[in-house]
């Protein structure tokens, strides 16, 4: 039944969006890592919100700081790693604190020379970190990754009802902008081997071209199926992983109807449409895959 | 155990924001609706991810016809029984959909005359109606309702550790940008009444309302209290309410050190700053509110 | 004759988006002025260019400060009010500064009680000052302004061309996001009088009033005949305005063919596009105006 | 004299942001043109201002449908080239309009296979053509390069006033997001040879790496001092341009203070400020380089 008892539900709290930059300028070649860093810890808070009593609240400017003496004590190569010591630092050290979680914004930059760098594009390498007493995980991923193919695209076999006007497409562009993030199996399984040899990057990019790949080889009956043939591929081809998510807008680029100038489009003119567009959400899992927990939150 | 086996996982798809304005002309007084409308449609969709058989894809593009046709049937008054219309409807009329999300935005205009309006700012009204054979649910919420109070907060009495350099503060700014989605008990409490006296936006005003006035009459010791009493005030007024969700930033303005030039700066000069910010979020329940099924998704 | 001879041309530096937000507190009643202050200086700045010798070169981080320092020594009234003070100082105490030019955003914030705020839209107030020894110019305006007509606007009698397929229109929505700037008359007319009565904020609340009134009342063949009653509306009304600048997005909305379902569409659903807008950029003079000098830049 | 009259003033109007993608699919491998074409036009337009005729007012529908249409005709290359059509052909077939602009954004894909491409990051190719009877100008450029220098950056010795609290930096990092616009020699001097050998696109090219090489060569005592040098490089190596314009702001990353944790800071952990910024804009001249016109509006 439904009272008048009101009691405070779930909450976490953090400082968002710190943004550092962290060189290694040990020898002639510079090294740079450019993060944008969002803490959320969870834990005995019920008092703040009751009556602002902030003696378990660590304050989000202490987080800030710990960013970046963390940046300092420890460098900064792959942003899961960095991710990982600052959630185990919030839990391990502030008894109120039983839950916590990092994402991470990775923003990568090309090198033109020993010491000068071009930023490589909008797209972001993410992820995101969960840690408690009982258990870790942790999802990786990219998003504004902006692909096309100009065929091998097809549209049709759907139903039509009263509002249908879409004609049947038998070679389309299609183009999405990817946002991908795939779970890495619980810490069981990898705590031996994820520390050595660039684990988490090497996984980035492998996960990154895999689907590069299956966008580019699958020829295309929808949205759908490229899509999980992009969440299979990655699957398929790295055994450390057991769950991916996409979410791929359908960039329409529709054909402009030239007719009314005299004159035929065989694929050639297309008008890139803003809004409305699709959006094509799904999700490929390994079988027997670890119980996920809180991973996507 | 982990296996090679992969299969599909959640997924959904739909035409997201589709911007449909709607006129009501009747009269000298003309009405405007304007509405950003994101459809996402799950069910038995194994196929298209499969093979890119699409005989049960009703495609993006029908559905934002059905946008603009059931804005002339039914013409648009409150958000949440047009989000209500369309979500049963794909759901009654695809076999092969089960279930159907619906988002809406809706943007507020103040009127200047017969037939002239002013946008009335960044402030969104924002709705989410879940709708499958079992249950329906619906979100109201709104979104970037930017509040100040210039006095009445202070923040101290937290943990300090290693990496503290906050000082206390006993009179600061306290700024943020409310995100505030409220969840409605369900439909079998509510479908008797729903439709009568503009239920929903009565509800929306009266829960933005007790938003904000709980915002300004809190004396403050931490975001998390102000939070809280935000989300209880409306829980404790709106008795069709039995939760609510709340994502406060907050947006830090420091007091500028104007000693270097031997100045004071008694709380009178500040600096607005962009990154990093607090972001504090909780939650309220009414007891034994309905389960949320997939409401929040 | 063009030679291989390399010469710097016009340049200028300075702080930009200082963010600073000025409260005054003297009274139960609280006051806030929240602005963006841009800062750019020229004058005798060729050796930083050619050997980075910046013995002329007052740092930004010190433009900033003076910001800060000035809302602390002076408040903050009306934006130009401000812009002038700060375009003054630094021409006044740098020598190798001549011309100063100060742009200025406003927020403005509606009240809510004696300490509390809610941020009032999107819409800006804006300023440009430039100040150098032989002149001072003030441009006033505001952005952001959206402003819709559902009916009173036709477009018809245009040439038409082998690409024209617009069908005329007898009553269409007219919707613009307006941007629009006014020069004030030089600062010879109005030193005596220009400080006293809030003389900026009265002339900004009288633009605004006009411009909508303008939009509002005007049955529109055009959106140039719109933008040109809206600019001579303001300098009609305003002596003290000698010429205004606007530019005019035309927010198309296109009523949506609904017979392909069988049904009408009067004037009722509208598709609100994004990408491809009209864009109408005009301006009024009033004959006799003082030389614009560098106002415009 | 100030006088009550008031007159039209400059004005212009057009399509803007039509966004059209042209696809070159002759063979397996396929090329793709992605432009953001913005058109303005200004002549005899007196009368749609002040009385709503529109006679001489070529819908911006029209200049839509045109830019797709000579998609199809012409192919699209090089957007100078495209935008020089265009400019050309609304000034000849409308006797009303004497003078055309034409703006394109270009945005760059990399190739992933024979009909495969992936977005090439946020950098944008620009060029500005204006044509009348009496002259054409072209101005090329780009925006959103973002450069970084992690050494080899100084600034110090700069004039202290009452508000300078800024330290000297002998080693700092140097970063902007580059604007820069180049203007072509006017068309008697190249209308022979512009049109062979992708000679746009070389020119951007050359000028692209040209800005570059500067920007991570030069040895830095000012951002004016890098800045001029990026310009002058461009004019010295490329001869058929004759004026360069660059707006650089000072993407700050401050050296975060260590100390309070028993930490030095050797150049190593920045924090990446937002707002505010410094911003440089400045220009190099070819000695007796063509007069400008309305190149630069």
């Amino acid at each position: 039944m439904v009272s008048d008892v009101i009691t405070l539900g779930p909450n976490q709290y953090g400082k968002a969006e710190t943004r550092v930059v962290a060189l290694r300028r040990g020898t002639e070649r510079h090294e740079i890592a450019d993060l944008n860093v969002s803490i959320a810890l969870s834990g005995d808070l019920a008092d703040t919100h009751h009556t602002g009593d902030n003696s378990n609240v660590l304050p989000t400017d202490t987080q800030k700081n710990t960013v970046f003496a963390f940046a300092r004590k420890h460098g900064i190569d792959q942003p899961e790693e960095f991710g990982l010591l600052l959630a185990k630092h919030f839990v391990a050290s502030q008894p109120a604190i039983t839950h916590a979680r990092v994402a991470i914004e990775e923003y990568s930059w090309r090198r033109l020379g020993e010491h000068s760098f071009e930023r490589a594009g909008d797209e972001v390498r993410t992820c995101v970190v969960h840690h408690d007493a009982r258990e870790t995980h942790v999802v990786s991923g990219l998003r504004e990754l902006v692909l096309l193919n100009t065929t091998n695209s097809e549209f049709w076999g759907y139903p039509k009802d009263a509002y249908t006007t879409l004609p049947e497409a038998s070679d389309r562009i299609l183009a999405t902008a990817v946002t991908a993030n795939w779970r890495h199996s619980t810490e069981s399984d990898w705590a031996d081997s994820y520390w050595v040899d660039s684990y988490w990057t090497k996984s980035y990019a492998d996960a990154r071209s895999n689907l590069i790949a299956a966008f580019a080889e699958t020829y295309s009956y929808s949205l759908q199926q490229t899509l999980y043939e992009m969440g299979r591929r990655v699957l398929d081809q790295q055994s450390g992983l057991c769950e991916i998510r996409l979410s791929l807008p359908n960039k329409h680029h529709f054909l402009v109807d030239l007719s009314p100038f005299g004159m035929d489009n065989p694929g050639e003119v297309f008008f890139a449409a803003d809004r409305p567009y699709g959006l094509i959400e799904g999700s490929a899992l390994r079988q027997g895959a670890p119980d996920a927990g809180r991973a996507w939150e």
